[in-house]
């Protein structure tokens, strides 16, 4: 055990310690900038190879963690994040081999143009360039953050969760072995090598050494980083998601859709949180009913308390909660307007969904809920970069700049524009 | 004269006004968002007439800020911009007229695909919601942003200059009542009722009702606007731009190309500022004293001041300077590599430029330059939205998020995921 490791003593100062890094990850995020897919997937298929020849390593720091877990008296439910075994790392060493083989964003046209002058126009991908990434207890959000970041030309530091940090260095150090095999700067994926809260705060400062932060975890750690930083942040705070059972919705896929996007994963922030139904369904009983047989506490209002006395009456908050959890908020309402009032005043804009055979109401709902995900007759656990095609996803996010819902390798690009002539000056 | 209006006793304190101000634009911005593109047109275009119909009252408002600016004595560049007369207000409703005929970015398809389950996916562009518009002495500005806001489906709440306090009052009433003709909200155009710079501060600090910022004046403007502000901004500080003329450059081109991307306007964020030769170049005097007969003053390292006894030694701080004036500082340097690590150390990142026969120097500087635009063979004047056939422009980026260089009606907008399935849940 190195518990020097751990009280570093001899570093520097955070602004000065973050400062050093920022300026190193630029220095590697030119040379990624222009590195070919070919040698950005072979980095990225080195790094899973190291993955899998320190097994041994990785298992071992992560079973260090897990003493000093249990021992901190770290729930279940977190010491589960933390673990790791053979199969979880070879997902994650999967997982680096997948990001490999997606399509390279960087050099991408988004379109061109020929101007009358002769000039001609074209807008290209470029990596965004350091990427901060601050999270909490997974030790494979140091590999798959890594990866994207690599896959899309950027730099990336990493500031991974006190709970996991002898698991982070051991996996970082595998991925810097494979950079250095390649002959990518290592400097391109570095891990913040202390656990001061300091270096937090250096790091949401650091204007003009980090292009974008983001951060993965809990509502906590997503609050305090949108709260304090300078840099701009991609992230999404809650995921206050809706079903909206309208009156023309078939009964089927109603109950269907209702206990899937509620009860599926409740954990995950495409969990739908409150169902809306129409006061003209003629069904809402059933929906209750499958809901209670699933496992989960029902909240409604006087309308849906009146159905069933398993119902529990909905208090005021629980129309902005985040359940994270095997309970549902439900409302009855008097049909799309109604619930479009409703959504618009408490949805968290992730992701919002209509169930109807009705397509003129379908459509006005995708038209009018300003979520970064609105669907029709689908469950909001869809809501995720995997399930949406993207190969992966960095996170998702609720903001209105830049990126929107899931992130992948195109949300850690920006463009430039290319401008080619043969001697124009302007008139 | 309504001396009232320009100490306006009776207004709520700044947050108070601009949280009211923000809420109106808000629910506008949510009927502007599905108004068909036909109904912003109109809309712009009766704005246009309303212009055109009152021109003595938009005048004479004029006249009495132009009374104002030189009784306080601003300079001739100043009152020069400020100015108004029947041809330039003439101008300011074609504009308007002309925004109302490009093409409308809203429901715009970015991208859409079909997933191995059935669901069908489209991310479609929809308004960025609601836009702070910031701005010094030009009236016209009013307008412009207004019209681009409007055209993408956005609210806008309009910030201008005191100088200009009875021109963009006049202006906003005739907007407004183009508005009221064709039934668009008349809160989807705002202009901030008080001078007071506290009203400022509150639009920066308007997380959650004010989408984004955009600063639109010389740098004391923008600089306090990125340095304040909790919403993001989208602006750009400097516009430090180089002119490389490679050893193999064509002497023509190179000659025609340095002194238009100069001295064509000085005062424009496109004006190049620095030029870089070439060692290997046959003919920099010609390029020299080419320029000091257009009226440039030149500052040159001591390669370029060995040249000719009209250059005068530029001082360290010359090669991180913005002159916006008829000065230019020249550096002789030793190849493409140097050049770039020149642009690399000293570019705002706004526009860069090379002038080379040789295409791999070309392309390789097109990839490596990490400015917003990046030109081959073409004057850095033509940064620019219009010249770029954007058809207008709210200003140009130099920040990395959200939109790069030019931006026009599509940076004004955001996107969102539409799902439609037939029932699936997430297995």
């Amino acid at each position: 055990m190195n518990a020097e490791a751990l009280t570093p003593l001899h570093l520097p100062d955070a602004d000065t310690l973050i400062g050093d890094m920022g300026a190193r990850a630029r220095a590697a995020a030119k040379r990624l900038a222009v590195a070919p897919t070919v040698a950005k997937a072979a980095a990225l298929h080195a790094a899973a190879r190291q993955l899998r020849a320190q097994t041994t390593a990785i298992l071992d720091a992560n079973a260090r963690d897990m003493v000093a877990g249990k021992t901190a008296g770290l729930t279940a439910a977190l010491l589960d994040r933390l673990r790791l075994d053979e199969a979880r790392l070879g997902d994650i060493a999967d997982a680096v081999d997948a990001v490999a083989a997606l399509p390279d964003p960087v050099g991408a046209e988004i379109d061109r143009a020929t101007r009358p002058n002769g000039i001609k126009l074209t807008r290209v991908r470029v990596p965004l360039g350091v990427i901060g990434i601050i999270y909490e207890s997974r030790p494979n959000v140091t590999a798959d953050a890594a990866a994207l970041a690599l896959m899309s030309g950027n730099a990336v530091i990493l500031r991974g969760g006190s709970e996991a940090v002898h698991s982070n260095r051991a996996i970082h150090a595998a991925l810097a072995a494979g950079l250095k095999e390649t002959g990518l700067p290592a400097d391109a994926v570095q891990l913040v090598p202390t656990q001061d809260r300091a270096a937090v705060g250096a790091l949401l400062r650091a204007q003009g050494l980090i292009d974008i932060i983001i951060p993965r975890g809990g509502k906590g750690l997503v609050a305090r980083v949108q709260d304090e930083a300078r840099v701009p942040v991609l992230a999404h705070l809650d995921g206050i998601n809706h079903l909206y059972i309208d009156g023309a919705a078939d009964p089927a896929k109603a109950l269907a859709l209702a206990v899937n996007a509620k009860m599926r994963r409740t954990g995950i922030c495409g969990a739908t949180e409150t169902i809306l139904i129409d006061r003209a369904y003629p069904a809402p009983l059933a929906i209750v009913d499958a809901l209670v047989a699933a496992g989960c506490e029902v909240r409604g209002d006087t309308g849906i308390a009146a159905l069933s006395p398993h119902v529990d009456p909905a208090s005021a908050s629980d129309w902005d909660c985040e359940y994270l959890d095997a309970i549902v908020s439900i409302a009855m309402v008097d049909g799309l307007s109604c619930a479009l009032a409703h959504i618009d005043a408490h949805s968290s804009r992730h992701t919002d969904a209509i169930v109807t055979e009705d397509t003129a109401a379908a459509e006005r709902f995708l038209a009018e809920v300003d979520s970064a995900i609105v669907m029709h007759n689908a469950s909001t656990q869809f809501a995720d970069g995997g399930e949406f095609g993207l190969g992966a996803e960095i996170g998702i996010a609720t903001g209105r700049l830049h990126a929107r819902g899931p992130v992948a390798l195109e949300g850690l690009t920006t463009y430039k524009w290319l401008v080619r002539g043969t001697g124009q000056v302007r008139p």
